[in-house]
């Protein structure tokens, strides 16, 4: 029997839905599953693809299926079970076989399985897929971490399985270890902001301009044909469209506004903070769904601050739905200038050399942040892939001066009417203060010295450190 | 001989004003360097305090010039230099001692070596202190984490050396392990949003109303006679109007704007990560001084973007400066509420049962965020201490009533004016969005649903969970 080029292990809804893509795109692959009866009855539900593949019902079976070196995809719960299901498997391996983290890992749990193979002759690769469900099945954005040998051994079937975008597969080496699951973590934190934003928005229409579901779902369908074009945008249309075949209300009036979080949120913030990198925007939105969650807080405190009244309607609606519509750019450049930011500290800090044009190009299609967007933020990074900065490149410079102005009226409007934009502020306030050249920190210096001595550098290069206060006197003694 | 009440090891400015402190306040203290001549210099300079100073050279000498159980607090610098100074120590000991940690430690440390000492006869004390040089000499605030037997031995000594708030102490047990650090951590992350709120006030008034530095530390000596009355304030206003002996100019204006950080900020905002707490008033903090330090990308940014322009200068001058002292002390509530809400999740997660009224109390002299406000949070907790967040208290809710009109307007007036007041509005968005009975992420979850059959619930409580989209399609087959 013909031997599989790549095994998989764990048929969950991901792991069945990737077998699929992968076995569709001719690549024949061994299946296997901890509990017989999920196996047996993928395969059996497998169809015209049962040709392509071998379904194991012992670990034996599974990796005398593949062809050595071995590819093994590991798609379970993240966590524990990962590392359980390796030292399971290892076993069984021989030299170079490969074990594929495809699950949401913590990049840091990936670094230190790296570690522990260390010195044997088995690696690892951690892989970010994006895409969910359904990009597993027909096409997902694939981010991939580990050496570059391992990437070869993977690079067609991979290639095979990813979304295209105008012909161009979205996966890539993107460097060793850690490296593809942390793009990975970053692209779930931007992800986080793009649509904390776009419900900041809804909210603006909804609770400022009283519109409908529908109505609303309108107009994003009308901004999803412009500049705006996104999966995101492309879902929020049809999910505000959408009836309640119970109740025949708009769907989203059905549903609790408390947000869950699996943890890539939390891990962006978490890993920006301890790099030292702004990412303001990824805070908001992780802190929105935070709040969501404390529903019973909140009506109970709306019972006792009241709503803020809303102080006026815009006057000119076609000219405010075209601010809020370039005032939602606006902001998202800011999330995804931060997101690129800290992607380029960890790539100075772990050494993993990341190629920012390439995460862009492989998030175009597949991701759940697939845009038109990051086609023109692959331009940018192409041109200057070592810019300091998003929003310092000629085309996104520009995209700021021509979309700032109307930020920061939409800003202004939801504050004065009490309508929550955390989001989209945390994006003008990252642009407002990363463009002043002449800060406020030297107050923030002189009270640190003043009540610390701390110290602090002068302007003019003078080598005195401390103001004439408190032991700063010593200076001028 | 008499025997010292406590030890203290390592005599550095904090160490040595901390003795000096002790000493003044009647209590007899046993000091060591690891450097001798360090001892001899302190105890030279004594004065007419070397009466209560036990100078040691040797690390027997010192251990047997305590009264056992002997409290002996260890004065450096914060991380690896504490344990190896912990393992140095340790075999001089007997038990019952109790080594204090009273640097600026990450309160996992902390926990991590109370855990080292677990089974032993030693124990440890976390020790938060607050108020810089001068408070050490002067009166600190103290946050106390270990057993209450611990705490037993040294409140006296604690007690005398802390700084008092109408007579009563700054300082306290506030439960065990790692509990007075984590308090200290949050106190700075606190004081990392107060000191950005400030700083932008500041940079509203200088870069928005052209004020000079003096002019400004005279607006803010006139607020420090109201209800901002606070030590932060006291400070600026000094800074403010003093002059650089060099060039003659306001000091401020030859400091250089990049502010430096020392963690707790960074700290503080993890944590409340790990917890899922919203604390956006202090991340924003932390990354102003992130982008601060960014001074030469943001001179290139200035370059490509421009400044902002200022589209409008405030009408009524005196109305917009009362506006401003109204929305910092709005601001302000919102930064400590989260600081608050952060450390009630941070109690009921590590059990430590947190006393939310003492730690506003023993905060209202000897901190650097030492002020009348706190006074007010300390009534406001007494009277409600399990309250679900400072702003849905009598006091604070009413307080909040009539200041974030105010907010409202400089945060809008900031935003039209490209001033940056991230910290500020912050604030304004988490009473937006706490106060809101029905959010936004209904939206969010619908979203979720759709590209990743999360499942959501209904406001009827009925159980189905998926929308009529994708495989949510299922609940209504």
């Amino acid at each position: 029997m013909e031997q599989a080029e790549i095994g998989l292990i764990g048929l969950g809804v991901m792991g069945a839905n990737l077998s699929l893509n992968i076995a569709e795109k001719g690549n024949k692959i061994a299946v296997f599953n901890r509990t017989v009866e999920v196996t047996k009855k993928f395969y059996a539900d497998a169809g015209a693809l049962q040709g392509q593949i071998i379904p194991c019902e012992t670990m034996e079976d599974f990796i005398k299926a593949i062809r050595p070196p071995r590819p093994i995809i590991i798609m379970i719960k993240a966590g524990d079970p990962v590392d359980q299901q390796m030292d399971l498997l290892k076993p069984y391996l021989s030299s170079g076989d490969i074990m594929i983290d495809a699950g949401n890992a913590n990049f840091r749990d990936t670094m230190r399985r790296f570690k522990s193979l260390e010195g044997s002759d088995l690696t690892f690769i951690g892989m970010g897929v994006s895409g969910g469900e359904e990009g597993a099945r027909h096409g997902p954005s694939i981010m991939v971490g580990g050496t570059e040998e391992s990437w070869k051994r993977v690079e067609k079937v991979l290639t095979s399985i990813s979304a295209k975008f105008n012909g161009e597969p979205c996966v890539d080496w993107l460097g060793p270890n850690g490296a593809g699951h942390f793009v990975k973590t970053i692209h779930n934190g931007i992800e986080y902001a793009d649509m904390q934003m776009i419900a900041e928005i809804y909210g603006i229409l909804r609770d400022g301009l009283g519109m409908s579901a529908p109505e609303i779902g309108g107009v994003f369908g009308r901004w999803n044909e412009g500049r705006l074009d996104s999966y995101l945008m492309e879902i929020s249309e049809k999910v505000l469209k959408a009836n309640d075949p119970i109740t025949g209300k708009p769907m989203v009036d059905v549903i609790v506004d408390s947000a869950g979080q699996k943890g890539t949120g939390k891990w962006s913030v978490i890993e920006a903070q301890n790099m030292g990198v702004a990412a303001t925007a990824i805070e908001a939105a992780v802190a929105g769904r935070v709040i969501s969650s404390l529903r019973s807080e909140r009506q109970a405190a709306e019972k006792i601050l009241g709503k803020p009244a809303l102080v006026d309607r815009p006057k000119d609606g076609m000219a405010f739905l075209a601010d809020l519509e370039l005032a939602l750019l606006a902001a998202k450049i800011g999330a995804y200038a931060q997101g690129f930011a800290v992607m380029a500290e960890a790539s100075k800090e772990f050494g993993w050399n990341l190629p920012m044009p390439t995460i862009a190009k492989i998030w175009r299609a597949g991701c759940i942040i697939r845009s038109q967007f990051l086609d023109e933020i692959t331009s940018a990074f192409t041109k200057d892939p070592n810019v300091a900065n998003l929003i310092v490149t000629p085309a996104f410079s520009q995209l700021v001066k021509e979309t700032d102005g109307a930020l920061r009226r939409i800003v202004s409007y939801a504050a004065l009417n009490g309508l929550p934009a955390p989001a989209l502020t945390s994006a003008l306030s990252y642009f407002d203060a990363y463009r002043r050249g002449r800060g406020t920190a030297n107050l923030i210096q002189a009270q640190r010295d003043f009540f610390g001595a701390h110290g602090f550098d002068r302007l003019d290069g003078v080598d005195k450190h401390h103001g004439p206060w408190g032991s700063g006197l010593a200076d001028f003694a």
